[in-house]
């Protein structure tokens, strides 16, 4: 039977919210239109009433639907979107279904139907999405700011709301120039495409946002910015590209490209110019933090967090980091005034370990020598052992000058996550990552060595900033060019020759990882040294510091004894020598197949296992994760061939079952093995359900994560089947 | 008691085989020296007399030993290696051992002894060793040319036989240079060292030969140059190297650096200057034939051969593979003359992409167009449609050239494996592999765009080689030199800028393998259509063909059901079109670890498997091979962290773990499965074992290590503990 809501005055339609889908609060929220149907709704030629303004204009109207609107809610013990009509004073039910408000709102509902007895903290753990997490955790546009925009008529168009969060940046219209201003040139920019295609993915890769005239909530640039959490408007059908003019027009406003843009993931806003952006603040959000309070007392995985500096220690401690899963120590090495050191250290290493190895070999010949050869061999031990010490001078002293620095690295994150464990993993990375690109050195000597012939002529030639940049060196070199040429040229050309040396086929399985330390163990020493040294020095102080020392990219159980030997000697004659003794773990991290296949001989030399799920999924899949992406894997994406991105999603089937494997091995073997994944996984909520499934104790996440995963942590346990009482 | 030998003319020492040691024939063989003890004949001052000898001189006591000889070898059962000494005319023996000839007479004896009724053919089979059939194999110097070389006073010294084969090529002292000359330029060289260590490896592995001062036979010389196959001549302690001077030097006699110089790894000689080698002749080998023959009786496991090449087929057949187990089809890609149309073809690949996605969206859209936009739409169509044109001209075009080439091969291929399966790959390597190196581009381009400003100071500044080639490139593309810069530059511009856009950081694990096929369907369906065009033909003039199809780096099972059912469609447009059918089988290599992890997925869509374990080994284990070989694995074998070199014998624990998880997956699903091996693991006999045990179908290996497989299948049979009745 039809009811009409355009019978007259007292006739209406409306749709009514039984919460505040703003703020969550108990209270009737939605829109009322008098004497109209459903259709003139949807029109918007009338501007609809308030609900809340029903209270004083038809007061029992209003309480009529007050009452209804409490009785669904508590019927279904969810919060109600509910459509109704008024048909000569009569109130209608259309249609109700459970609301989907937006992040904030639904948190607050959760926990107030918690308090009104109406929900179990269980099921309101589960009815909060880690997406509503993430959304309140993202940078929003100022809310002032945004409004100040729209009076000052910046405001362009309204998309689709296709990836969350808030961007500003340069207006590119050619994935090519964003990649190479984004990448190269680290500035922020907003790719502006018609839609976009898989050949567009490397100038997304390096944008900020992106913005597309056409295409949905699956279209490529939807899938693709969701699975890189890029922000993203997709669909904007008012915006005109012209690629050719490099602009695009809404109306008659025109947007050029090298224009400032901001746009709005989460609501599909665009606007000119920049809008200033709020960091989202944790310590605000007190709902929120009741309930991950609650997360916290369901779940059995722990949440741990990736940290470099004391300053993401901090953040991770105050998001509820249980511990620091990854301190990469290789970023200590990259700052600015520590590089020309690691530079000195780099260069002088492979000769030092080469010189050393012919002096050993050299002094056993020794002992077997007749006296000729005796006089000959203690003459070539004594011109190495002078040689040695010129290099022990760039490579030992070099260390031990990053001893110093790092020493201080390391006592700043103990002192801040004191009583929690600090997971520090030795170097990792290819020596070469920290020298300069062997083709900007190549084409530097190739210049100076034609600008040799005719240095003038060099001058003149210069066009590009490359070229100014190296002038300016040569002149730094010698009084004059033709000097400096002949100054700088030799230098050059040694330090290309020592990086084509070092250069790689395929560097991510190439001289890295515990292979460097094996190599090189005065690096893996220093660092040991140096974690001990602040340690022990903290411990003086009183702070309860839990250092545990992670070796990576082991594959052969061997080479974890080898090394933990080596250093395990290290640190106890660091302890002996400061005369207190620290307690500490030794670990490896698990990043190659070959190291989940034997964990149980491997952990026999390990007290945790550490799952670096990006470069087990490198290896088990055959993907170099930077030539993949861009390449083939966001098309088999969307192709269909692969489900979803594995590196941000544990590939459960391949990757999943070699770390499932591995955990059983390793438990075997060692009962209490401490398991753990510090991979960006460890932030992404459907692989955090994986990783309790198998029995991780804990995944370490980047410390803005920490609070997404923690609910994920709940949800995985709830999910489990383990109930609950409505009372706890 | 003692007994003496040196009691006058009727005394003596001596030491005999039962059989030859050179022929193998069954005949005394050895030494015996009168009046004298076993120390006159290890100190070498008289000359002893040959056994046979014996026969006219003292004929009583040459009856007496042949016959204890008899009864030995009967009582053994094996060739005895005898000690004896004669006291006053009374025989005594003091030793008896079992003798071990060469590699030649091992054979012979094996044979006889089964034609005598002294050994079982299993017995016989396993008397032989692989190695044994590796040395008849071997190159080997031409024993007139070395009798004639000694004669004139080449003969230098004899050092340890630490690696055997025979090499010839330029004396170099400093590995960097060996591995210039011997990589870059591809001139044969002899590594000359005192002794060799880790640093001197990527010198080692460009070398023919190796010869070293001082080493025994585990010395890191000759434990790394067997691991290679590379001959060395190891701790050859008559030379005198100076490496100041350039030179070594034994006794008066000099060889300097770039002088011949020919080793002989299995007999240790050195020897100044060049030497005929003969190569080995499978033919003129009857008795190594014969002992194949039972081998292939007893053995389970298939033998075929990797050929890329009708040359290589025919080669395989005569060594008795029963199958080609991997073609390489993009070898044929190489080849100088086709090397052009290639870059034509890849140049043009990934424009040609871009536009028919872009034509094909553009299409979608036209359907739902309003008239304004549908005009723009159908403008923009015609453009991208002539682009197409032209694009498609370069890129198809090129590809129909190639195929008219690639199905000749396949023809010779498949025709001389009439009766025998063929396994073709489809393309693999990234690419790039096909284009100019991109530091080579980036060199000529920086020096072009600086002589563009001083042609002629460009020309008198060229010293080098490859100034001089770039220079004669200049002078074909213009008729000056100025004018051959400005037509030269922008082309090798566009050059430098797709060879920068194909780049990959790790193009072992990039845009490779069956993700190519995928990303450009049209380059692997051009390879089906000459393999079927090339089987039809072929099938109508009577020929059996049976191609197998195998598509590499497969490691979801979706790339292979979507791979094989377009080409399938091929194969069958092709059949229809020729009217005639042929049987072939569709299948994909397990060369990643997710494949083997997922194999009875896999094995839905595949009719056989082969392990690709070079790959699978480097990413199980992490490694890149070309950087792990010469930066770190030679030292971890050195040291003992690991056995032996997991990519010449499979790394049982790791590698081997997951295949044979692979092969109870496969046939879990797919009774029938043909599983077999193709990397160079396939000719290496402990690895062989291995297959063995794992339940494979075949070993494919280089087409000179079939006999060798041949053997050690059989020994992988026989050890497994099946018996063999004594006369069959």
């Amino acid at each position: 039977m039809m009811v009409f809501g355009n019978m007259g005055a007292d006739s209406g339609t409306g749709v009514a919210f039984t919460r505040n889908q703003v703020t969550g609060a108990k209270e009737l929220y939605g829109e009322y239109l008098p004497n109209a149907q459903g259709e003139d709704v949807v029109a918007g030629t009338r501007t609809p009433l308030k609900i809340a303004a029903l209270r004083g204009d038809a007061p029992e109207l209003y309480s009529n639907l007050a009452q209804v609107a409490d009785r669904l809610e508590k019927h279904f013990r969810e919060a109600q979107d509910i459509e109704f009509t008024v048909e000569r004073g009569a109130l209608w039910m259309l249609q109700t279904r459970a609301a989907k408000p937006p992040a904030r709102a639904t948190v607050r509902i959760a926990l107030d139907m918690v308090r009104e007895g109406l929900i179990t903290k269980d099921e309101a753990l589960l009815r909060v999405e880690p997406d509503h997490v993430i959304h309140l955790l993202l940078p929003q546009f100022d809310d002032k700011a945004k409004s100040e925009a729209k009076r000052s008529g910046r405001f362009l168009a309204k998309g689709l709301n296709a990836s969350p969060g808030a961007a500003m940046g340069t207006v590119v219209f050619d994935p090519d120039e964003a990649e190479k201003l984004g990448r190269d040139e680290r500035k922020p920019v907003i790719l502006v495409r018609v839609e976009t295609s898989p050949d567009d993915v490397h100038g997304v890769l390096h944008s900020k946002g992106v913005l597309t005239a056409r295409g949905g909530a699956t279209s490529h640039a939807a899938v693709v910015t969701r699975g890189l959490g890029i922000p993203c408007v997709a669909g904007c059908e008012a915006i005109q590209v012209d690629y050719d003019a490099a602009e695009f027009r809404v109306g008659d406003k025109v947007v050029r490209r090298g224009d400032s843009l901001s746009i709005d993931g989460g609501t599909g806003e665009v606007f000119a110019g920049s809008i200033r952006t709020i960091e989202p603040d944790f310590d605000r959000e007190v709902d929120l933090q009741n309930l991950l309070a609650w997360a916290d007392e369901v779940r059995s995985l722990q949440v741990w967090a990736n940290a470099d500096y004391p300053r993401d220690a901090v953040r991770a401690r105050k998001f509820g980091a249980q511990g620091i899963g990854l301190d990469r120590t290789e970023h200590m090495f990259m700052e600015t005034d520590r590089l020309p050191i690691v530079h000195e250290m780099i260069l002088a290493a492979p000769e030092y370990r080469k010189v050393k190895r012919q002096r050993e070999a050299a002094a056993k010949q020794l002992e077997a020598a007749t006296n000729d050869r005796r006089r000959d061999l203690e003459r070539q031990i004594a011109e190495m052992d002078s040689h040695l010490e010129d290099l022990s001078r760039r490579y030992i002293g070099s260390l031990e000058h990053l001893g110093r620095m790092q020493r201080e690295d390391f006592a700043g994150i103990l002192r801040e996550m004191a009583g929690l464990p600090v997971i520090i993993r030795l170097i990792d990375p290819p020596l070469h990552e920290f020298l300069p690109r062997y083709e900007t050195l190549l084409v530097q000597v190739t210049k100076l060595r034609i600008a040799r012939e005719d240095p003038d002529a060099f001058i003149r030639a210069a066009t590009s900033e490359e070229d100014r940049a190296l002038i300016a060196e040569v002149r730094k070199a010698g009084s004059d060019v033709a000097t400096g040429i002949e100054a700088l040229l030799p230098r050059k050309e040694r330090l290309l020759e020592a990086v084509k040396g070092s250069r790689e086929t395929n560097p991510m399985l190439g001289l890295r990882g515990c292979r460097l330390g094996i190599m090189f163990p005065e690096i893996t020493e220093m660092q040991v040294r140096a974690i001990f040294e602040a340690a022990c020095r903290l411990k003086k102080e009183g702070v309860d510091v839990r250092p545990e020392i992670m070796i990576p990219l082991v594959g052969l159980p061997e080479e974890l004894r080898i090394e933990r030997h080596a250093l395990e000697k290290e640190a106890k004659s660091v302890m002996d020598r400061e005369g207190i003794s620290v307690d500490y773990k030794f670990g490896t991290m698990i990043e190659i197949p070959r190291a989940a296949l034997v964990a149980d001989e491997i952990a026999r030399h390990a007290e945790f296992f550490s799952f670096g799920t990006n470069d087990l999924t490198q290896t088990t899949m055959g993907y170099s994760r930077d030539d993949a992406e861009p390449k083939f894997l966001l098309d088999y994406i969307e192709q269909g061939i692969l489900p979803r991105n594995p590196f941000q999603t544990i590939d459960r089937e391949g990757v999943g079952q070699l770390m499932r494997m591995c955990v059983q091995k390793g438990r075997k073997v060692r009962r209490n093995l401490e398991v753990g994944i510090c991979g960006e996984h460890g932030g992404d909520p459907v692989s955090i359900e994986f990783c309790h499934e198998i029995g991780l104790n804990y995944v370490s996440c980047s410390p803005f994560r920490v609070p997404v995963a923690r609910l994920a942590a709940a949800h995985a346990k709830l999910r489990q089947g383990t109930t609950r009482a409505k009372d706890t």
